[in-house]
């Protein structure tokens, strides 16, 4: 297809596609002409990863190019997989600087008391010590007894996540990559209807509890 | 104190504390002459607040003020608690059209099936249909049943997080709010945390398994 072809299929403006191809986010097509070239499903599939990293996973372009080359550079050892996949993804999210204050201390003793094992220089310690102290700041009462019941569900997503990571490593790396970052946003998704069905069960339950008839099928989505 | 005192404080600058009082994000100091005002805990909380919602929620400051004027607004219903809350937050969250496509029909017909509660015209059934298409882009393999097991797991969490709002009306949106949108990289940072987690644990069960000797204590976290 010409690059007006692959602009109707994706969605994305010509002028935006030049640019991408300038910036290498996006391969060459095969040269037709002097001025004219040829792009098939793989740019199809590429314009549609980098649309999916900026705009669901809030990601710069520059982070965008990044991810890229760690998702398509070959030959990485299987061992390492989550290792390199970690690191882009650190990469990634570092906005801030960081510092080995009270809330980062605070997270290593937690991490030890509910006995995970990470490595100890792992960049998200920073970032879940951040995170928690924003939380203090706002007097949210996350304390180290609701972080636990957090972590203990929490690793049931992070059991299905690494159980599903395919045996390639070269897909591997894509997958831990895509799949951390992507998924991201599902979850956060979830977690807000989460809280409605949840709520919802809870104001049933107390109506019921009163005697006051309730119809359970009430709010239910039909498709 | 002074606002140069709430700048240390805070470690935000007194040029962008002048800048929130002038955009009204945070409430004015009491008046002490024509030129000086003091401020008290009260414009420390609020200033850590708008922080967090800025650097770990990632708002805008148009949308940090629509969430304060929420959580601020005295006399909410505890029955709509919730609503007024997600109603919030799915303002926050909007950035891009909602279609009613191929993905939401998709998201409705799972939620059904799932045997979730939720209102049918809820916004973050669109977040989630966004989220869902774009891993399918990146063809991460994430089908109903995977859906389904990371729903229960985020269930559990929901459950923490509603088992966790508070009886007062007021205090119980601004923690709904508050809660969601600063837990949310809490959860993100322990995501992390736990694949790692997890598949040193899988790597520790396979050199067990082949009789190689490993040393479990090797990447735990000593505070």
């Amino acid at each position: 297809m010409r690059l007006a072809e692959l602009s109707t299929e994706t969605g994305v403006s010509v002028a935006t596609l030049k640019y991408y191809l300038r910036e290498g986010l996006l391969h060459a097509g095969r040269a037709m002409s002097r001025t004219q070239a040829e792009y098939d499903e793989t740019h199809v599939d590429r314009v549609r990863l980098v649309r999916a990293l900026s705009e669901v996973g809030g990601l710069s372009l520059a982070t965008i190019e990044q991810v890229l080359e760690v998702i398509t550079e070959p030959g990485t050892d299987r061992l390492h997989v989550l290792e390199v996949a970690q690191r882009t993804l650190a990469r990634a999210s570092r906005t801030v600087g960081s510092d080995e204050g009270a809330s980062v201390r605070r997270v290593r003793a937690w991490i030890e008391q509910h006995g995970w094992e990470i490595d100890p220089q792992d960049p998200f310690i920073d970032d879940l010590a951040r995170a928690w102290e924003a939380c203090d700041h706002a007097a949210l009462g996350l304390d180290e007894e609701r972080m636990d019941r957090y972590a203990d569900h929490v690793e049931g997503i992070a059991e299905v996540d690494v159980s599903t990571v395919p045996a390639d490593p070269e897909a591997a790396v894509r997958h831990v990559v895509l799949g951390t970052l992507l998924v991201d946003p599902v979850l956060v998704a979830l977690r807000r209807l989460a809280q409605q069905h949840v709520s919802r069960g809870l104001q049933g339950a107390a109506a019921r509890g009163t005697g006051t008839a309730t119809d359970d099928a009430d709010g239910m989505v039909s498709s």
